[in-house]
């Protein structure tokens, strides 16, 4: 899990760095995931977006869209936040009009509790599969958004460049949209 | 329940009116029903949209889309159809990616043993909370595409010019997109 | 997609083997599928409960529980019907109190246009995951109940004795309840 | 908003009371909110179970299950915790088995924003339906727990009996099991 969009001036009443840190080891973080998706008229997936990074250790990664909800945020005002961060101003994602997600996330620092770890914190993250339907460009740190196919988002070798987490969320949300490879 | 979509020259393998008729106190027909409505850029529901008809007995009534879905027809296909055919070419609706239903409507032709009912047969409609994002007109026997505020569309006066199902289901709709009144 | 609870001595206004044939071209039949688990206090998955049967043509296959809505029938009331047919009498199956499927399969006679294919119709299945709480004993043309784990039910071996559609959308309520291996 | 079930000797690693008031202006704190019911044989609800407490000011207060989710704690683990803390040790909840609730109420300490308000915080509540088979007995400092038909339990003089968040939450699970008055 990483994000991507937290360091904006942090406004009144939000949480520092240094707080954040504090407070990661003693209270669950509420985030957000997103699976960006472009879809055909009748609604059907026909490409997941991923986006491609360098971490810390030199090696490429693939990444859904994920951040912290703030104080004070709705959470589909945090997802759009969030999506415009990633993909850009022109993204165009369609948030869900209700706030039911089609999973919870629920990244542990112990390994093996749930499938999704962050050796961080303790991060509970209302997962959505979300259609965009303008222009995305990767913005900050992400180096290119790459559009795949559920079945080639779903290939071995597609879903080792993910962390665990982010891997099998994207193989849950293909599962909830009825394009599991 | 009106149908609203299904009197175009019935293609091979589709049933006839009367052989539906035939069927209908025989099977439970499977629907689809949409509450169509617009949304900001967070994806909050600022209106609901309703088609304007006169009733058989020269009523006003109100009506959400709703339509059978066709032999080897998807679901997602069954609703851009019903979509299109009520609320124009260019309504541009967001048909969701994922299948799962927002409830499931069952019309019985008995009164009371669900909130919904339907003289005429058993339908069992998919219920899906649809944004329509470009122009809208009223087609076939709609006389008018009225878009009310979520508060005015579950106003006792506008609940009573629907039906019960669909004035049920409406509010079902607000209550999951979090705009019940 | 096996019918395992519909040989019952037809009631009133329900259809015929004979007609239900003829209808069975010509419309969308209304199914409802269950997928039959333990779980433990917490509500996680720890076994699924496939039915071993032995085919036409005389092959092991597995199953889950599946059976049509009768004419006039709710579907919660079909989903007991069909669990009690299939896993017995006292299986205590907690019929899930909303009626939101986690997913609609939509098995269609044609392979390839959705992951479900059925080649005697086009069923419409509602899918649910049902925890059942007491003993289960198969029933009917059933051998045996199997109780697997989530992570055995998933292997291929045992995905290759299920019909493709019934594999696909368990594997779907794996991923639904977490428990995707 | 009352958290009924927080006072037990903070383990290592949990907030103390007042680490927790400081994080409570700062960053939304997760919550779960269980509405408690009795089901019949279908999974149909037949009763909503309130607890009665006496607030600060000598009211009588009606109450759905709610409380906050720990550092390393699952949300089903949570669930069950606060379960059987306002309702007792043999209540037998049946804690869903996906993750998926039915809606994510935004408590927010500015009014007006979402149909939920809490002066103390920011509390972001996943919202299930729980059907409890066992015998409920009030915990703590709840006086009572009071089984009311779905309907009895949304008319207007018990609604106004709750909290306008837990009294708009309400309506909505009984709109989600289609059971809204």
């Amino acid at each position: 899990m990483t994000d991507t969009a937290d360091f904006e001036p942090t406004p009144e009443g939000w949480l520092t760095e240094a707080e954040l840190s504090a407070v990661r080891t003693r209270l669950p973080i509420l985030y957000v995931d997103a699976v960006p998706v472009r879809v055909d008229e009748s609604g059907d997936v026909i490409a997941v977006g991923l986006l491609l990074r360098v971490n810390g250790v030199g090696e490429m990664t693939r990444a859904l869209v994920s951040g912290r909800v703030m104080y004070h945020e709705r959470v589909r005002d945090a997802l759009l936040r969030h999506l415009e961060k990633d993909l850009g101003p022109v993204a165009l994602p369609q948030i869900p009009a209700a706030p039911q997600p089609f999973t919870v996330a629920e990244y542990l620092p112990t390994p093996g509790i749930t499938p999704y770890h962050d050796p961080r914190q303790h991060a509970v993250a209302l997962a959505y599969v979300v259609p965009v339907a303008g222009d995305c460009e990767p913005q900050q740190d992400a180096l290119e958004l790459t559009w795949l196919t559920p079945e080639e988002a779903c290939a071995e070798h597609v879903q080792r460049e993910m962390t665990d987490g982010h891997a099998y969320l994207l193989r849950q949300a293909m599962a909830h949209v009825g394009r599991m490879a």
